[in-house]
């Protein structure tokens, strides 16, 4: 019998039918038909086949055009979304094609013509710097072309930091939306469909700006607009787990009847011609601080050749006194260090106690209320798109795509 | 005039009246009694000096023996709770003694009876492993001694690091009550007093855990009981900052009636025998890992003699396939890696996806639905109170003070 067989286990008088997982237990391991997995010792279990295990052959739906319907572009670069369990590992893997999503969910026809291209096929956590850039140049590409919206599928891992790239790297007139799904599609609780649909009436919407469409709450009836500097996954498995940090989302969408609400100010589609600025300096380093952390870290950084750092503080943004000095060796070597706090919520001030007004006094800037990661990649952009400290100290200061907040007023 | 001088400053028309304080700027800066500053233009200005600043000297109340109240020991360490604005730089300092503490906040004398004692006086961004082993032992003589009850003042910004070693370091049959405060005392908005009333109200408890007794929300009515373990700082500034991660809180004060509302199962007094295990090995990193990062950092740390990791991953506990080998090195030197996610909510499970599987495969420990805080300063304290991998594996995949569930059932 192999992995992937389809058996019918029995042990204690109960018996179990699914599909033979790999584990690294002793345990014999069964996919049942609901998409969770049951584990039974393997003394006294008494396995029998009912069928070979083989490949899956998707449907590829034949596309028609649809008169009167606006072109929306769907790039697929991997995960949970365009993924299903592969029955020779047991793992999930990426390997939906854009064309085959479509299949899979017949409704997103009602709402938009697509055309559809793999930019990569990876899990999420091993993208790179790089590869945003690519993804900006084919968004885009998609635009230039004509496309009213683009799609982007995303692995959730990483989707938030890719989001930020590319509210940084894209000045865009249509909406740029990124979706995934955090339950693969052959499982029944998946969001998948949910979060696609949500995401194509965003694609085809006025919210001309790099957001994340995702799962609101528990139940099937509304997907969060999150703008594309502004959120964060904050859960492993939930289908719930992005949230807007620091400001509410951009609006949402009513799943069943296919309607936006929103919240706030957005950019509007065509406010802005398009641009793309999609040069990145990789060489950037987040350092999460924590007490009695040794300041050599830093000193690591600098003499690897780094271009930026980013650290993340406590509270209103400090680390410890025995830091102030590698901090000051840093911005004196060149190397911007931006000041961004663990709490996540909240502003950064660094004026109010001695450690915080050291770091300032060393020369470090500032994160106000950006997240840490969004700040990371705002540095990493920065460096690659500003020339000489005091532009690049400006655009850290000053919102580029939404990220930060103006400074509270002088009388707070 | 000096900074710290009352003055009055008039400019357009309009004059405020407030310590003269200090500033980056150019602005002229006037703390107004009301507790907020306000910045003014200099140029233009019209400065009067109404009276020369001092130091101020506070009240130090004699204390009383009440019969039939408990004795509680109150053990301050500096931070916010114990701080004040000083006007000769304008920053926070710590400058309170606990005795003081007691004086300004006569409401505490009702609750209990006070033994005081500075341990240290620090702001807790300098706080060091060290330093818990130093307040553990202190907490141990205080129970010892005979208070049943010990309140620990701390700042805010490293207050669960410490209340999770504390957590670990003792076992204890009384209470032991970690307070602090967002807003210094002599601010109208300052939290200090509620806070320590509430977590006076806790020291006299039956909850003989290590908690952190913080406000709960954004008015005066309840203050949240966190289990040590459990919490973290999830804001910069605002007084509701502190909240319960992947369980919901011990319970909360009634603030007005001081009563205690109870949320869940909790160790009660004299359960358990006091112990001290206050031994701790404080190499260890903690790595936080986003899209591209090196795994050079890993080597890095396995090269300087660390002696234990802490990954904090994407998602369900991942990094890239790149760092799989570094991992693999790390744990073939004998330095254990235990992953968790920086999503901070939920679990990690490293066996759905490849690269999770391939972390396993090299030897890291899964972290369960610890957060990577509580996950570091645990396996600091593991390494130097287990002998032997098998010990320490065992002991960071268990709970030791509530920082872990047990691990999902096998057939989800």
């Amino acid at each position: 019998m192999d992995l992937g067989d389809r058996v019918s286990v029995s042990r204690d008088g109960v018996s179990y039918e699914g599909i033979l997982m790999p584990t690294r237990s002793d345990n014999v391991v069964i996919k049942l038909d609901n998409g969770y997995n049951v584990a039974l010792r393997r003394p006294g279990c008494n396995i029998q086949l009912i069928a070979k295990g083989r490949e899956t052959v998707l449907p590829q739906k034949q596309l028609s055009w649809r008169e009167g319907l606006p072109q929306v572009s769907i790039l697929s670069t991997g995960g949970t979304i365009a993924s299903k369990v592969d029955y020779r590992t047991g793992a999930v893997t990426s390997q939906f094609t854009a064309g085959e999503i479509i299949s899979a969910i017949p409704d997103l026809e009602e709402i938009a013509n697509y055309k559809a291209f793999v930019i990569y096929s990876i899990l999420s956590e091993n993208m790179m710097a790089g590869y945003w850039s690519e993804l900006a140049r084919a968004v885009a590409r998609e635009i230039r072309s004509g496309s009213e919206g683009v799609i982007v599928t995303h692995g959730t891992d990483t989707m938030t930091y890719t989001a930020a790239a590319l509210s940084f790297m894209l000045e865009t007139p249509v909406p740029v939306v990124l979706v995934g799904s955090q339950r693969s599609s052959d499982r029944p609780s998946s969001d998948s469909s949910m979060n696609a649909i949500s995401a194509a009436t965003v694609a085809v919407s006025d919210i001309a700006e790099v957001s994340v469409v995702m799962h609101e709450g528990m139940s099937d009836d509304y997907c969060s607009i999150h703008r594309g500097t502004r959120v964060r996954k904050m859960h492993t498995s939930r289908r719930d787990a992005f949230k807007s940090i620091n400001q509410p989302p951009i609006g949402r969408v009513d799943y069943l009847r296919r309607e936006i609400e929103t919240f706030g100010a957005y950019r509007r589609r065509g406010e802005v011609e398009l641009a793309l600025h999609e040069e990145i300096e990789p060489r950037c380093a987040l350092v999460k601080f924590f007490p009695g952390a040794s300041s050599k870290i830093l000193d690591y950084y600098v003499d690897e050749g780094y271009k930026g750092m980013v650290i993340e503080g406590t509270g209103l943004g400090h680390v410890a006194s025995s830091w102030i000095e590698s901090i000051r060796r840093a911005v004196d070597s060149g190397i911007p260090v931006v000041v961004t706090s663990q709490c996540m919520r909240g502003r950064i001030c660094d004026r109010v106690y001695d450690t915080g007004r050291d770091m300032l006094a060393a020369g470090a800037l500032e994160g106000g209320d950006m997240l840490a990661e969004v700040a990371l990649v705002k540095l990493m952009w920065a460096l690659a798109n500003t020339s000489g400290e005091e532009e690049l100290e400006s655009v850290i200061r000053r919102s580029i795509a939404g990220e930060i907040s103006a400074s509270t007023p002088a009388t707070t």
